[in-house]
């Protein structure tokens, strides 16, 4: 049987994630794979661990991976935090919060939600509101959601829930490695993410931090699997109602006792240590405020094209942007001519923004200048096309300038 | 900061999996990545279905990955398939069976077990009378379990199951690729699997087919989360307990209607479509009479050595082999100098059997006869260290004329 060998086509990925891999990550996921319990192995698994602590700024033992895709990490500390009927207080400001809620649903929690408007974040008042009115197990809120390029402010929300004994829960799938992230100073009790967004890798590995606090809870959950299981191994009638997902296992095969769950995804752990090894060697603030100016360069860049931003921009993320889609332009059939023509792909939108907005990415590997402005002198070429009266140059010269001056403060 | 890059040491894994990945797998994993919709992921997406289907003998349209390792495939048929409350039978005869059940207490059905000794297979007739007895809905039945070695006999089962009304799921982790499997023809409602045994490649992609019976049941719990949901997905009171495991949602994210779900696991997806193509390529069958040959050769070899075989030797899986370590013989320690000594990896093993077999696998990539025959000639260096008296190139000559044979038999 003749079947061709794997061939992507050339693609530079400017949409809200998965963006085009660091060479690099893309060249460790070809190393030879070794045994699980090689030296080797767990040694990697020990390292990688201390890279993430790095990573999201904590000294959380328990820091590792969960082997799936960013919602993986997501469920896995969502069913191993909540037990049936626990009330969970879920802030909605995009489609990721609605995620959230989904899953803690899933996982029979009382859930709770409040929403604001898609472009705006929750104010941390509200979010203090609800805490005292709902008196949640679980705080679960989004850092970043692409949905609406919002950067929800975390800094005083760690605080809040300690105060009122609340679990501290975030998904930073999204904003990890882009934007600020302080687990430890901030008073995160659990957070996960994925490799595709800024951190610059595949989808498929999703990291995890859990506080002391949250691990005492998994801890209570205690079940060890039968085949596995010795003496002395009870079994919590709250044991977590997934195996794969189970954290209290997941962090005995990361931890010393070694205890054998699934078989760790090995490629896609090369390609996690991989994505924090560029990270750190260039410098986890020097990374941050990569992404920062870039995101700021498109920012000026889609702008210069005389296009609308959408959203509170004071609180978007570095790494995307949502830019409202010219009245009468077609949207989807101009993101396949910007794919076809220029080999870039920019992104759609979901729920009440399909339509409506494009959603542009700045992130890991391509949170570049070069980047930014190709892309930016290929939308000014496709919405011309469309008919769009476009400043000529407009974009790439905005967008260069802020490079530009982002170089002279760095020389200074 | 100073991290070193990736370098894992050399290292030949004839251990029960994983194993060393074919080449062209590893390659195809530092392709670039693509965006999720982009023409070429879906069309991969489809093209590796139609493979699969071949790979399965089915021609199940319901025929996909899930993105985790084989242990998530397992949990995602285990939960889609099995409501709380109802009964689950799972003849055990390993430690994987042991999983399968655990994973079902865990999605809250009542599970009902039979066991045999390990070593053995379950006679067909005594799983007829708990099926009779317990009256399941779905029977769950490891096909080969590494921990024994064991390749349950398949073939008749799903006529039973037909005939009493009950779901046939049967986890082929450890088998697919390198035996017999027939999904159609065997009756076989839900199988699933990993790239890390006989297909070649890393764990992480766990491949699934799911007979129409078996979609129907999935679909009768329908629940698409809020975000994504329109007008008329009405959600189901028996809606699965996991989100990232509803293969509901994960058809629709496969299927035309292309819903998003979780964010395809690109590298893994590649990985796995090379899987495929590689087998497909060199023939199914042949690539399953290349792991028959090469496990007999093997088990030829241990027992030229003077090595004692595990178990009911009829029954064996091609791809691996327990033997008796022998009696005063450190079994780690040995295990350990092969590992340093000569880079070969071979396997401990689980509950009753640890410390008295080492498994040792021949699958994938590695079954060939120059890993055969290295394996054999350093096995037998390490056990003549050790005090074990063994016949001069016993294990290597014994191989040799099994691949002699064979080769023989195929000119003819």
């Amino acid at each position: 049987m003749n079947i061709a060998p794997l061939d992507p086509p050339a693609r530079l990925l400017m949409g809200p994630g998965p963006i085009s891999a660091y060479p690099s990550v893309l060249r460790a996921m070809s190393s030879p794979l070794i045994g699980q319990y090689d030296p080797f192995m767990t040694a990697t698994m020990t390292e990688t661990q201390e890279l993430y602590r790095q990573v999201w700024a904590t000294s959380n033992d328990a820091t590792l991976l969960i082997d799936g895709t960013s919602r993986a990490g997501i469920e896995a500390a969502i069913v191993s935090l909540v037990k049936p009927g626990d009330r969970v207080l879920v802030p909605v400001f995009g489609r990721f919060g609605h995620l959230l809620a989904e899953i803690a649903e899933r996982a029979l929690a009382e859930v709770h939600t409040i929403e604001v408007e898609w472009g705006q974040v929750v104010p941390v008042s509200a979010i203090e509101e609800a805490i005292v009115r709902v008196k949640p197990h679980l705080l679960a809120l989004v850092q970043g959601d692409t949905s609406t390029t919002m950067n929800q402010p975390l800094d005083e929300v760690g605080e809040l829930c300690a105060k009122h004994g609340v679990l501290f829960y975030t998904d930073a799938t999204a904003s990890l490695g882009g934007n600020e992230f302080d687990a430890d100073a901030w008073g995160i009790d659990a957070a996960t993410a994925g490799l595709q967004k800024c951190l610059g890798g595949p989808s498929g590995s999703a990291p995890i931090t859990l506080s002391d606090r949250a691990v005492e809870v998994i801890r209570s959950r205690k079940r060890i699997e039968a085949g596995i299981r010795e003496e002395g191994d009870e079994s919590s009638p709250d044991f977590i109602r997934s195996n794969y997902f189970d954290l209290g296992m997941i962090l005995d095969y990361w931890g010393p006792r070694r205890l054998n769950h699934h078989t760790e995804a090995t490629s896609m752990l090369y390609a996690a240590r991989e994505c924090a090894r560029v990270m750190l060697t260039e410098g986890r603030s020097a990374v941050i405020d990569r992404h920062r100016v870039a995101g700021a360069a498109m920012l000026a860049g889609v702008e210069g094209l005389g296009l609308t931003v959408f959203g509170d921009v004071a609180h978007k993320m570095n790494n995307v942007v949502a830019v409202e889609i010219p009245e009468g332009l077609p949207g989807d059939e101009a993101r396949g001519a910007l794919l076809e023509d220029f080999g870039i792909e920019i992104g759609t939108s979901f729920g009440p923004l399909h339509g409506r907005v494009w959603r542009i990415g700045t992130m890991g590997a391509n949170a570049r200048k070069d980047t930014v402005l190709t892309t930016l002198a290929a939308l000014e070429a496709v919405l011309r096309r469309y008919g769009v009266s476009v400043p000529a140059g407009g974009g790439v010269e905005a967008a260069a300038d802020v490079f530009a001056a982002s170089s002279v403060r760095e020389a200074m």
